[in-house]
C-alpha cells in the first residue's frame, strides 16, 4: 500500500511543525525522547522479533541481538546529547582593540529540519525504523520521516506505531516520526521542499538514483548514502604461516554471516599465491550449509552476481557449501588473480550481495598493491600480517581506500560507540561522515553563529551559565567542565 | 590562456604526488609551511597591491588590508593545526567484557586529498589563490589546485608563483599549489578523477554549474560553493525612533562599502511604514558617489539587475548617488511592500551585485513575518531592535534563513577566528560547512579509524604519546592537555 503525496505532504508538514520543539528541547529532555524510544522497543522485542523474523528470516537470535543492538543505539545518542560536544559550542568575545573591532561571536550546531530516511533490508531493526541514521537525526533535534524498506513492512509499520507513541507519550511533539511507503512516494520525499537531509542505506544503483534526485533540487540538499562495499583483506606470508588454519576459518565465518548480507562482509581476499590459503578454506566452506535470502529480489540477483563473476575468464570456483534447500544462497569461495583485478576491477570488485568471497592470488608486493590501487572505496579494509613484515606500504593504500582499517580481525561486526566510523571513498558512502557512531548526528546539524546578540536572545545553552556546563571553545581555548563524565 | 587539459593533468598529478607528504606533515610542519605562505604574501604585499589595483580598482588601502586579512587566515589555520582538535581523535579502548568484545578502535581525520578552488572576483586576495578555501584546504593536509578568476590573472599567477616557492622553500612537496585558467580547464578541474572537494565562491549560477558536475561524477565529490545572498536586515520601530539617523548611515555605508560586491551586503531591509525610514537614508546616498565595479560582465549585469527590480509594479526609487563616472555603478536605493515581497520573492530577494538596496515596508509582526519567511537562504541576517520589544518570533525566523544572526550591526566584516559561521542555507551556500574561520577545515577531512593496530602502524598522532599532546576523546571523555593554549 503506497503513501500517497497528499499523505506524504501531511506526514512532511507534521515534521515541519515539530522541528522547532525538537530544536529548542533541552539536552534532557531530547535524551529522555531517546531512551523512552528505546525503552519502549525492548519491551515490545517479544512482538517484534517474530514479525521481523517472518518477513527477514534472519532468525530469532540474531534479531534479539539486532534489537538490543538498536535501543542500546538510542541510549548512546542520548548520551551524546547530554554531553554536548556535539554542539560544537564556540565563543569568541568582543575585541575593541583589534582593527576592526572583532564583535562577540557566538556558534553552535542546530538542527538542519525534517530527515528523510532510507531504511535497509539487511538489518530490520539497526538499520531501519529507528535505527541509526533515525536515532542521529532525532538526536541532532529532528523530526524523522522514515521509507519503508518493502523487505519487512509489517515489521516498519509496528515498529513506527511503538516509537512515535513512546516519543510522543515521553513529550515529543506530534510528527517526531512518521513512516512511508512505495517508491514514488520515496523519490517524491527526497524532493519534499521540507526534507532538509537524506539518510540512506542500500543498493549502489538505488543510492545513486536518490543522490541524484536530492542533488538536482532547485536547493540541493545532503545526501548520506551508504551503497556498496567488497571490503578488501590482505593476507601476507607470514600471517598464513602463523595461522592460516584460524585465519581460514575467520573468513568462512565472517563472510557466511548473516548469509553474507552484512555491508561489511569480507569480499574479496588478497593471498599470496603459494601459500595455500585456498586449500585451508575449500573443506570448512563445504561444511557450511545455504540460508535463504532477505527478498526475492535479492535471492534472484544473487546467482546472477555469481554467474558474472565466474564469466570472468581468470576466475574459477575454488569451493561450494551446501545447499541448504531450494530457495537458500550456496555459501562459494571463488578465485582469480591480482593482475586480473587491476585489469578489471569493475567487473571482478563489484559487490556481491550474497555468501560470496573472492580469493585473489597476488605475487608480491608490487602486485598486491597495484590491484589494492584499482579497488572501489570500502567501509572497510583489513590485514592480517605478523610482526616484522613490512607493511606501511599496504597500510597506506588500504588508509585511502576505506574508512576503517582492521588488524587481525574480521569486518563484519561494528562497534557503536564515540570513535566508530562506518563510511568510506565512493562508492562506500556518499560523505564525508559516518552512519554509525556518537559523530553520525554531524550529519543532521548547521551552523549558526550569534553577533553581539543580548543575553536574552541567544538560545538558551549559548548563554555563559550553560555553556560552562559543556564542554566548548572560547577565545580559542578549549574548555571541559571538570565534571564532565 | 587557457590550461589545456594535459597540463591540468600534470598539475593534477603532482598534486596527487604531494598528498601523502601533507597528510603525513607533523602539525609543526605542515604549521611552518602556512606561515611560510602567510610571510610572503605579507613581503610581496608592494608588488602584488598595485597588481590587484590595476585588475579590481578596489584601492589600495583596502588591498592593503585585504592582504593582512589573508596573511592572518594563513596564520590562524597554522594555529588551528597546532592546537591539533580539528583532528577529532576519538579513541575507545578494548572491551572484553561486552558481548561481543569490543575492539580497539582509533579514530581522527584525515586530508581527502587534491582540492580544487575556484576563486572569487570581489576579493582578489582573501577569497582567491591564497585565500580561505586554499588556507583552509591546506591546513587540512591537501594539495591545491586553484582555478584563477579572470578578473584578476596577472595577480593571480603572481601570487601562485609566490605561495607556491615559499611552500616549497619551507619544505613542502612540489605540486602542493598550482593555478589553472580558463572556463573549459575550470570544468575539467571539477571532473578530475585526482580532485576530492571543490571550494568555490562566485555566482548562483556558475556554481550551482559547477555543483551539478561535481554531483554528476562517477564518484560524486563534495562541493562546497558559496553562492548568492541577500543578507535581510529587520529595523523595529524601535530601534529607528531610538536611532534612525544613525541607522540610515550605518546601512548607506555598508550597502556601498566596495562598491557593493561584499557577499554579505545588506541587500533587503524591512522597514516598519510609517517610520520615516526611507526620508533618512534618502539624503545620505544623495551625498555618496559610485564607482568602477569589478569586471565588464559584472558593470553590464548592474544596469539590468536593477532594471529587473524596478520593472516590478510595487518598486519606486527611494533615491539615487551620485554618478561617479562613466563606467561607474551609481548608488542606488529602492523601496517595495512587505506583502510583494512575500508574494514575488523571486523576483524581489535575488541577489543583484552592486550598490543597490532594496526597503521593504512592513506593516506589523505578521506582514514582516510571512516576507521573512518567504526569503531564500543568506550568509547573514540582521535585527536592530530595542530592549523591551517583542523580537523572539524575528529571531526564530532569522536563525532559520541564515547562518550569522546580527544583533545591532551591519553584516559587511567577516571577521576570521574560530567561531565564524560564513555559510547558510541555499543559496547562500551548498553544504554544512562554513568557508570562513577555523571550522573551515572540515570540509576537506575524512574520517579513519583504526582498529587494533599495532602502535607501530598507526599515524603517529593517534599513539597515545602524541594524543597526550592534544585534545581527544578516550572512552566518551574529553581530555584537553594541561598546557593547551
Amino acid at each position: 500500500m503506497s503513501t500517497t503525496i497528499a499523505e506524504l505532504d501531511a506526514h512532511a508538514a507534521a515534521a515541519e511543525a515539530a522541528a522547532p520543539a525538537w530544536r529548542a528541547a533541552s539536552a534532557g529532555s531530547r535524551a529522555a525522547w531517546l531512551r523512552a524510544a528505546a525503552d519502549a522497543l525492548d519491551a515490545h522485542a517479544d512482538e517484534l522479533v517474530p514479525l521481523a523474523d517472518a518477513e527477514t528470516r534472519l532468525g530469532e537470535s540474531r534479531l534479539r541481538g539486532e534489537v538490543a543492538r538498536t535501543s542500546g543505539q538510542l541510549r548512546l545518542f542520548a548520551g551524546v546529547v547530554e554531553e554536548g560536544s556535539y554542539l560544537e559550542a564556540i565563543v569568541d568575545d568582543a575585541d575593541a582593540g583589534v582593527t576592526p573591532p572583532r564583535p562577540e561571536l557566538r556558534r553552535m550546531l542546530t538542527g538542519v529540519g525534517p530527515v528523510a530516511v532510507f531504511s535497509a533490508s539487511n538489518f530490520p531493526f539497526a538499520f531501519s525504523v529507528a535505527g541509526g541514521d533515525t536515532a542521529s537525526a532525532l538526536a541532532a533535534g529532528n523530526p524523522v520521516i522514515v521509507k519503508a524498506h518493502s523487505g519487512h513492512l509489517g515489521l516498519s509499520r509496528r515498529t513506527a506505531e511503538i516509537v512515535a507513541a513512546a516519543l510522543v507519550g515521553a513529550g515529543a511533539p506530534d510528527g517526531s516520526l512518521s513512516l512511508v511507503e512505495g517508491r514514488e512516494a520515496g523519490e517524491a520525499l527526497v524532493r519534499h521542499p521540507s526534507i532538509q537531509a537524506v539518510g540512506f542505506t542500500g543498493s549502489v544503483s538505488g543510492g545513486r538514483a536518490l543522490h541524484d534526485l536530492a542533488a538536482g533540487r532547485p536547493d540541493p540538499i545532503p545526501f548520506y548514502g551508504e551503497l556498496g562495499s567488497v571490503n578488501p583483506v590482505v593476507l601476507t606470508p607470514g600471517a598464513i604461516a602463523a595461522r592460516g588454519a584460524a585465519l581460514a576459518e575467520g573468513l568462512v565465518g565472517s563472510f557466511t554471516l548473516g548469509v553474507g548480507q552484512f555491508c561489511t562482509k569480507p569480499g574479496v581476499v588478497f593471498v599470496p599465491r603459494e601459500a595455500g590459503f585456498a586449500e585451508l578454506v575449500a573443506p570448512l566452506v563445504a561444511r557450511v550449509s545455504g540460508g535463504p535470502l532477505l527478498t526475492d529480489r535479492i535471492t534472484a540477483a544473487f546467482p546472477e552476481g555469481l554467474a558474472h563473476l565466474e564469466a570472468d575468464p581468470s576466475v574459477e570456483v575454488v569451493a561450494r557449501g551446501g545447499s541448504g534447500g531450494a530457495e537458500a544462497a550456496t555459501p562459494t569461495v571463488l578465485a582469480t588473480d591480482a593482475a586480473a583485478v587491476a585489469a578489471r576491477p569493475d567487473t571482478l570488485l563489484e559487490e556481491c550481495f550474497g555468501p560470496v568471497t573472492l580469493l585473489v592470488r597476488y605475487d608480491g608486493p608490487a602486485d598486491l598493491l597495484a590491484a589494492l590501487r584499482a579497488a572501489p572505496g570500502s567501509l572497510t579494509a583489513t590485514l592480517h600480517s605478523e610482526a616484522g613484515e613490512e607493511v606501511t606500504g599496504i597500510v597506506a593504500v588500504l588508509e585511502r581506500r576505506a574508512g576503517r582499517v582492521l588488524f587481525a580481525g574480521w569486518p563484519t561486526g561494528v562497534a557503536v560507540s564515540w570513535s566508530q566510523h562506518h563510511g568510506g571513498p565512493w562508492p562506500a558512502t556518499t560523505s564525508l561522515h559516518t552512519s554509525v557512531g556518537a559523530t553520525a548526528v554531524r550529519r543532521f546539524l548547521r551552523p549558526v553563529v550569534f553577533q553581539d546578540a543580548p543575553t536574552e536572545l541567544l538560545p538558551g545553552v549559548l548563554r555563559d551559565d550553560a555553556l560552562a556546563a559543556i564542554p566548548h571553545r572560547r577565545n580559542g581555548v578549549l574548555r571541559v567542565p571538570a565534571l564532565s563524565r
